[in-house]
Order: C-alpha cells, then sequence, then structure tokens
C-alpha cells in the first residue's frame, strides 16, 4: 500500500511536518536574534517593536531610510565612564609623559597635584582644571598628530579596574544594538561631550561608526601654512562643548535633521533627548541606567561622575525606555561573554 | 560547397564578425558613459583616470571605501553664483517681504537701498552690510521655521537671467560626476562658504547629498524650551565662516578625515585643495574656469564674485586639473539640454 496512508497515518505526517517547521522557525529566529545579549522584556520589545514599525513599508509609522538617525551618548551609553571619563584618564597619562618638558607643572594646578598622583586634589578645581588639563596636554600640535597620539594610547593603556585596553570597555548589547539599527536603515551617530578628536580616531573599529557620524566638544582649530605643508594647529581656546543644551545645538549643526531616536545615560543628554521627543512621528529615548556594581557600576542621582537625576525623573514621566543594566543585560562587556 | 569559403569570403566574414563586435562595442561603452555631459580630452580623462585608479583593488593607489571622501564646493562649483550668491538673492527677497515689520529699514542702510532697487548701494556696506542683512532676514526664527522659508522661496523664486528654478541652476556635468563619484564608493561632501541652513533644505533632491554630508557657514544656535516645547533658535551672530582657511577648518570638524578628492572654483577654495593636496597617496584636485559667457559666465581674476586668482595660478604650477567650462562641457545647465 506504499504512497497511501489511513486517516490516522495521514495525520502523523502533519503533526510531524508542522514540527518540522515549528523547529525550523525556532531555530531560524534564536540564530536571527540580533540583540542576543539583551533579556528578553519589555525594554528589547520597546526596541524590537519601533525599529519594527518604522521599518515596515505601509505603516502609518513608516520612517524613509533617510530620515533614520539615530544618536548615541558615548560616555557611559557606548562605553564606562568609571572611575573617570577615558579621555581625563588619558589626560593624566599624557601629563606624565610631557612633565620633564613642563618644569613649572611642579607649581602649577592641576598639573602640580596629578604629578603628586593626587587626582582628588587636581579635580578640586573644578571644570578650570580640567580645561587646563586638557589644554596643556591635547592642543599645540597638529590634528594629524593627535590622531597618532590618540591611536597610540588606546593601544596600549589599560583599565585601571579590569586591565583591558579602552576599547574593550564599551558595551556588548549597544554595539549590537548599533549593528541592529544600521541593519535596519539607521545611520548612527555619537553625539558626545566628549572630545570629537579623541573618539574619531577609534569609533569606527570599536562601533562602526565612522569619523564623518562622531560628533562631540572641540577646541578652536586653526590652518597654517609652514614650508608649503599645510596643517590644522589644534589650539588651547574652547570652541564648542556639546553637552546639555549643546547636544541638540550638535546635532543640528552636524547632521541637521532631528534624530527619531536616542540613547543617553546622564542629565548631559536630558536636552538631545527632549529635543528626539518633540519631533513628529514615531520616537526612541532610551536612557541606559547603571545598577550593576558587580559587572560595571552601580550610579545615578548622587554620582559626580554621568549624574543621572532629571532625565530619570523625566524618563518615567515620558515612558521613555530604562535600561536596567543588572536585569537587562545578560553580558556587559564583550570580555565577560562566556 | 554550403558550408565552405573561399579565401576571399573567409576574411569577408571575419571583418564583418569585427564590425559588430565593434558597433557592440561602441554602444556598450556609450550607453555606459557616466559622464556624457563632459566632452572628451584631458580633463574628463584625469577624472576617469583617478576613479580608476583608486577603485582598483591590487592598485598601488587603491583607497579604501570609507577613505573616498570628496569635497565640493557649492557656488560657482555645483551651481551658478552669478550676477550674486543665491543666498544674496533670498536675503533681498526676504527684505521686501518682511520690510512691513521693520519701518526702521527705510532708514537703516543696506534695508534703505534695497529698499529702493539700489543693489549696488546697498552692497557698498562690504561683509558688515552682507552680514547685516543676513542677520535681519535669517535669524530670530527657530531653525525649523527657517527651512520652511528657505523650502519655500526655492519652490517659488526664478534666476533673473535665465528665469529658472534656482535648482535647476545647477550644473549638469557636475550632478553626473556627484553620481559617478557616489556609484565608486565615494562620500560626497559640500563644503561651502555659503549658510549651512540655506542649502540643506534642497541639496538632497539636487544633488544626492543629504544634509549632514552639507558643510558651511553658520551662526550660533541657542536651544530655548518654551511651554514645554524645544525649539533651535537662530541668534544673530556669526559662529564660523566655513570659507579659504576656515575650509579644512570645517572638513576636520564636520568630517574628520581628509578628503582625496576636491572641486572649487574660486580664491576661497584655495585652502581646501592644498589641503587635499598634502595629503599621501593618489588625490585629485579640482576647479571650475568660468569661461563660457553665452551658456553661463566668464569670469575669474578679476570678479568680485567669485575671484579665481591665486587658485588658478596654483592649479597650473601644480598640474591640478583645469575645467573650462566652454570647452570641457557639452550642456551646462540640465534647461538646455537639446
Amino acid at each position: 500500500m506504499t504512497g497511501t496512508f489511513s486517516p490516522g497515518r495521514r495525520w502523523l505526517v502533519h503533526v510531524a511536518a508542522a514540527g518540522v517547521l515549528l523547529l525550523a522557525g525556532g531555530c531560524t529566529s534564536m540564530r536571527a536574534d540580533p540583540l542576543p545579549s539583551w533579556n528578553e522584556g519589555p525594554v528589547k520589545q520597546s526596541i524590537v517593536a519601533f525599529v519594527g514599525k518604522v521599518t515596515t513599508p505601509g505603516s502609518s509609522s513608516f520612517v524613509p531610510v533617510p530620515e533614520r538617525i539615530a544618536t548615541f551618548d558615548n560616555d557611559g551609553t557606548l562605553w564606562a565612564e568609571q572611575p573617570l571619563y577615558s579621555q581625563l584618564l588619558f589626560a593624566f597619562d599624557r601629563v606624565k609623559v610631557l612633565a620633564p618638558q613642563h618644569p613649572e607643572w611642579r607649581t602649577t594646578e592641576p598639573f602640580a597635584s596629578l604629578l603628586k598622583g593626587d587626582v582628588k586634589g587636581a579635580m578640586a578645581g573644578g571644570d578650570k582644571a580640567l580645561l587646563a588639563l586638557i589644554a596643556g596636554t591635547s592642543t599645540g600640535m597638529s590634528s594629524d598628530e593627535f590622531d597618532t597620539i590618540v591611536g597610540d594610547w588606546m593601544a596600549t593603556a589599560k583599565h585601571p579596574r579590569f586591565n583591558q585596553p579602552y576599547t574593550s570597555m564599551v558595551y556588548q548589547p549597544m554595539i549590537e544594538l548599533l549593528a541592529y539599527l544600521r541593519a535596519n536603515g539607521f545611520k548612527t551617530f555619537i553625539v558626545s561631550g566628549g572630545g570629537m578628536d579623541f573618539m574619531r580616531p577609534w569609533t569606527e573599529k570599536a562601533y562602526g561608526i565612522p569619523p564623518e557620524q562622531v560628533v562631540g566638544s572641540s577646541g578652536k582649530i586653526k590652518y597654517e601654512m609652514t614650508a608649503g605643508r599645510p596643517a590644522l594647529m589644534r589650539l588651547a581656546e574652547v570652541d564648542f562643548i556639546d553637552d546639555g543644551a549643546g547636544k541638540p545645538v550638535g546635532i543640528l549643526r552636524h547632521i541637521g535633521r532631528r534624530p527619531i531616536f536616542a540613547f543617553g545615560n546622564s542629565d548631559g543628554d536630558l536636552e538631545m533627548l527632549q529635543w528626539t521627543a518633540a519631533g513628529s512621528g514615531a520616537r526612541f529615548m532610551g536612557i541606559v541606567h547603571h545598577t550593576d556594581a558587580e559587572r560595571e557600576w552601580a550610579y545615578d542621582r548622587q554620582s559626580s561622575i554621568g549624574k543621572l537625576d532629571k532625565a530619570l525623573d523625566q524618563a518615567k514621566a515620558s515612558a521613555w525606555t530604562v535600561v536596567d543594566m543588572k536585569s537587562d543585560w545578560n553580558v556587559v562587556f564583550p570580555f565577560q561573554k562566556k
């Protein structure tokens, strides 16, 4: 009776076929999960749902590819900012390297304290001390020379707690999110309070974000022609601070479109998130809440670095997505992957 | 004797076959010419040869896709800048529209002269008058409002000589060049002395260049929150002049990479071309020389708009590519196509 089945056997065949389909479907969707480091739950769901609706042709929330602009803060959003911003740790290292050429630093703050190993004393001078530090260590050379200095430091310096290169201190779930957005036609930008030229030498490799999509704070630059060779010289004068209310301004200047997707982690990102939220159509506003002292750090309203207070209140009031690092991420740094 | 040929007839067949091949080859290459508005000659050849060598894997001049950065001046390079920069003609029109709200303009220069139709008198005040004009007509509103004003003007205003919309005053050969570069993996940027926010509402449609790839001059911007609605307000204060030595600075700030290909038409582009030329590896520096009074305009060393003097000397000394508009372009504006 080859080729024919009793009703019972026919039923079995259907069930078996359906099982194969279910298994295949399950495997496909597991294999295809673009956000494996995000635990299932409302946060992951809010991301996937948003990307789904803005990329579905015919959806009332559909957004054409050129307008799929996503902006990310850097420090504390894409990589760690504790115990201090990496750019400061870079500047500290530069002070040590450059000290022999600057005998006056032995009696000038914040350099004097730093050279004695007293970071707290150096930081006591506040913003003025920080700017003096950056001016003293990151200006007076050409942009090409600075690129090389940053690149060399990134290749050799290690994070004080994790003993990893700084470019390994990136958040694995955010790396996946950036790639997921790009795979869905988004253009991903960094909009950071950090120095633009401190980020650009390594963001393409670390995040897949090219230099022209990195917006940040910057100093004045001067074009100089010396013996027929032009150079762009870094001057010891602040040009633009891309933080707080500066972020929407930096976005307008550099991008010229309002993001539909923005992610930050501190009050310095509040205006960027507000600006994103105030546009028409579908919008996604996300905040990384640092809640994991074991794998990373736990800090928010009281922190001097990455203070998250007003933005956390507004996130709750406006139903923005708040990532609870401890429960929403099954891995934080790539080197912690099992 | 079907199927065999005398030596004479065999020769004929070969010639016929070769003819078919030649014709086919000719048709293919004519159909595929990405620069049909460029006449054959050394200028077109220099472009095609450059693109060929930087995109050929294994070539000693090969440049990876992310580093294929091409920068173009706008006024006089991608579109017409005579009899006056379009942005000035826009400001003149705005003076007429806004005059009823500004009775004081009747006695204040440059507005008073303009309202009497005396452009020369208005321009007599030089840069100071121009800045007053732009401050008076293009600031004090939000960035979104300004976008709309520019878009509306572009949709309705006509060029005084050709009676065409300004977005039709683009150069057909340059449109082809932009598309040709993009098809070869280049990222194309505008780097213009003109106002960034005056260009961004229409460059994507006119040139295929999105707002985030438009670098230009800009005024200060302030983030303001009014009744819970954020706005980016345009202030009457210059922030950055993207001209002359400002162009390499604008390139560093916005792009963060040195172009390998740059095109300009005036002394205001000299530093951008020098900066491009001073990089390592293959480089292309081009200048549009306005030599066609009939189809466009003829001007260079003596012109008050788009003066081309030092850059023309350096182009000759350094063997940069100089486009002779009259002989190198078989069409100038798209509306002149036959």
